[in-house]
C-alpha cells in the first residue's frame, strides 16, 4: 500500500478537481492510499459529490490555506495551513509521497523548512515534462523532462551536476528509460560554450559514470527533443517554460480564431482533425502527470495550478510510481562519490 | 545618397542570393548606393547574371573570406577577408552602414576592433526581431525586438540599460513607433524578481525618462508580444531566440508531415491557406530584415545567416533606414545624462 498526502486547497481549478482526482483514484485498482488535506467539512461535503471507495481515503483537517497570490513564506508563519499539515505528514512518516495543486512556492517553502536534502544533494529542483517533436525511451513519450524550472534561481556547476542526475533519475522511472540522455542548455553546443558555472557543470558530468551525459545542448533542441533531459538554472528554466506555454496559448488562440472564422475553415479543419489533435497534445501537456520537486528524502509532485480532474488523478499515479520505483533511492546512488 | 557597404561572402545561401538582392535594390527608385565586397572575379560574373544598375553598385576586391565554422577572431588576424575590409571602409567614413550575411561573430569582433562605442554603451548587442500573437505601432507589425541575442553574454545593471536605450531606439525607427514599450525579460512581473543584475536594471530604468519601460516580463509574454521591445543578456536570449526557430521548425514539420499523408489532409489545408499563410509567417520572419548590432557609432545589420536575395534587399532597406532616421544619434540622446 502507498500513501499520498494530498494538499487539496489552493489550485486554480479549487478544491472540487482535487476531490475528483481522489475520488477516481480510490475506484481504480491501485495500491494507493489518500490523505487528503484541507477544510475537513467543505471536503466531507464535495467528496459525497463523487463515487469514491472512503476505506482508500482519510480527510485530515487543515484550518487555513495559501492563496496563489500569498508570500510562500507565509506557509511557514501558519502553522495550519494544509500544505504545511500534509508536509508534515509526509516529514512524519505518514506518508509516502505528497501531491499539491497548490501554491509552488509555498510547497518549496515547506518541503526546505521541514524534509531532509538529500545526501550530495545542496539545492532542490523543480522538473517540469514538456511536449517535444522526437520520441523518448521506449515507450516512446512525446514529451521530455527539463530542471531545475524554478526552485533554484541561480545554480553553480555542482548544483547542475546535482539537478543531472536527480533528472536522470525521475526521468528513467517515468518513461521506463533505463539510461536517459541527459544535457546542459548553453549558447553553443561545444563544451567552451556558456556561463562559468555550465562549462565547470560540463567537466564535471563528462567525468561522472552514473548518468548518460551527451553534453550541451542549445534552444533549438528544446521543441525538437533532441535528448530526454535539459539541465538548466530556475531562472532560465523558468523563462523557457513559461515561453512554452505562450506558445501554446498563441496556436490554439490562432486555431479558434480560425474556427469561428467560417465555413470552409470549419470543414478544412475538420479534415485535418487528427493533425490539429497532435498538435492540441503537444499543447496540452499538463495532462502528463505534474513536475516532480527533487532533492529530499521523500517524493513531492507538483500538480500543475490549473490541474483537471484527470491531471491529479495523473500526479498520484506518478507519485507511487516514484515511491515504487525507490526515485530517492536511485537518485542517492547517482550522486554517491564512486569508489 | 545613403551608402551601404555590403559583405558578400560567408551566407549560408552563398554569394549569389546576397548579389540578386544587391542587384535587386540598384534597380529600385530609392537613394541608395552599395559598396559590395568579396572576391572580385566572381562577383562581377554573378552580377552578369542579374538586371542591374551598374551606376549605383561598385564591387571592392577583398581576398579572403570568414567561413561559417571558423572562429571568429580569425578576422583580426586575416586583415583582407571581406568582412574586415568592409568595416575598415566603415571606419574611414566609405559607407554609412554596413550589411552582412556571413558570420555573426565575425561580424561583432572586427565592428568591436575597429569602431568607437557610442559615449555611455560598454557593451554592444545584437537585437532580433520576432513574430508575435499582438501587433505593435502604428503600422501594426506582427513582430516585436529582443536583445541581447548574442553579443553579450552575461550582462551587468547598467548593460541592461544600454540594451533597453538602443533597443528602443532601433524599435522606434523600424517600426515607426514615436514610444516603444521596454520591459526585461525576468521570471516574474513584480520589480523584485530576477536575478541580481536584473532588479537593479528595473531599479535605474524606472528612474530613466528617455523610454517607456514597462516593467518586467515572463516567457508567457515572449510569443503573446505583450511589449514592443524585451531586454535580456545574450545568454538567454540566445537560448530564446533559436527555441523560436526549433518551434518554428516542429511546426512546419508537422504542417508538411499532414500534407505529405493523404488527399483529404491537402484538401483541407488548401482550406485553411490563409491561416496556414498567417501560421507560416510566423514562422518565417526572417524576411523583417536582419539583425541590428547595436552600440557602435555606425549602422550595422546582421542579414539572416540563410539568407535569400529577398532578405537581403530588406536588410539594405533597413539599414539605410536606420542611417536616414539617425539611429545613432537616437541612442546617443536617449543615453546622455538628463539635466
Amino acid at each position: 500500500m502507498t500513501r499520498i498526502v494530498v494538499d487539496a486547497m489552493g489550485g486554480d481549478l479549487g478544491l472540487p478537481a482535487v476531490v475528483e482526482g481522489v475520488a477516481r483514484i480510490t475506484r481504480e485498482d491501485t495500491p494507493i492510499r489518500i490523505l487528503l488535506v484541507g477544510d475537513a467539512p467543505t471536503l466531507t461535503e464535495t467528496l459525497a459529490e463523487y463515487h469514491h471507495d472512503p476505506s482508500r481515503l482519510q480527510v485530515i483537517h487543515s484550518s487555513s490555506a495559501i492563496a496563489m497570490d500569498e508570500d510562500p513564506r507565509l506557509a511557514l508563519e501558519r502553522k495550519d495551513c494544509s500544505i504545511a499539515v500534509a508536509m508534515q505528514l509526509l516529514k512524519d512518516g505518514e506518508a509516502d509521497a505528497l501531491v499539491s495543486a497548490g501554491h509552488t512556492g509555498a510547497t518549496i517553502v515547506c518541503a526546505s523548512a521541514l524534509l531532509p536534502r538529500l545526501p550530495g544533494v545542496r539545492r532542490a529542483a523543480l522538473a517540469a515534462v514538456y511536449p517535444t517533436e522526437q520520441r523518448h525511451g521506449p515507450r516512446q513519450d512525446p514529451f521530455a523532462l527539463m530542471l531545475d524550472v524554478g526552485a533554484t534561481l541561480n545554480a553553480t556547476a555542482e548544483d547542475l551536476v546535482g539537478f543531472a542526475v536527480m533528472g536522470s533519475a525521475y526521468a528513467s522511472i517515468i518513461s521506463d528509460n533505463p539510461s536517459p540522455r541527459v544535457a546542459l542548455l548553453s549558447n553553443g553546443a561545444e563544451a567552451n560554450k556558456g556561463t562559468p558555472a555550465i562549462k565547470e557543470a560540463h567537466q564535471l558530468l563528462s567525468e561522472l559514470k552514473s548518468i548518460d551525459f551527451a553534453g550541451n545542448v542549445e534552444g533549438l533542441d528544446i521543441p525538437r527533443g533532441t535528448v530526454d533531459v535539459i539541465v538548466c538554472d530556475g531562472f532560465l528554466g523558468n523563462v523557457v517554460l513559461k515561453m512554452l506555454e505562450g506558445v501554446s496559448e498563441v496556436v490554439t488562440d490562432l486555431a479558434k480564431d480560425a474556427y469561428a472564422r467560417k465555413f470552409l475553415w470549419r470543414l478544412g479543419l475538420t479534415m485535418l482533425s487528427q493533425g490539429l489533435r497532435q498538435l492540441r497534445s503537444m499543447t496540452d501537456w499538463k495532462q502528463y502527470g505534474g513536475a516532480p520537486l527533487l532533492g529530499f528524502d521523500k517524493v513531492i509532485i507538483k500538480a500543475h495550478g490549473r490541474s483537471n480532474a484527470r491531471a491529479v488523478r495523473n500526479a498520484i499515479k506518478v507519485a507511487a510510481k516514484a515511491v515504487d520505483r525507490d526515485l530517492t533511492g536511485r537518485i542517492r546512488a547517482g550522486l554517491a562519490p564512486s569508489e
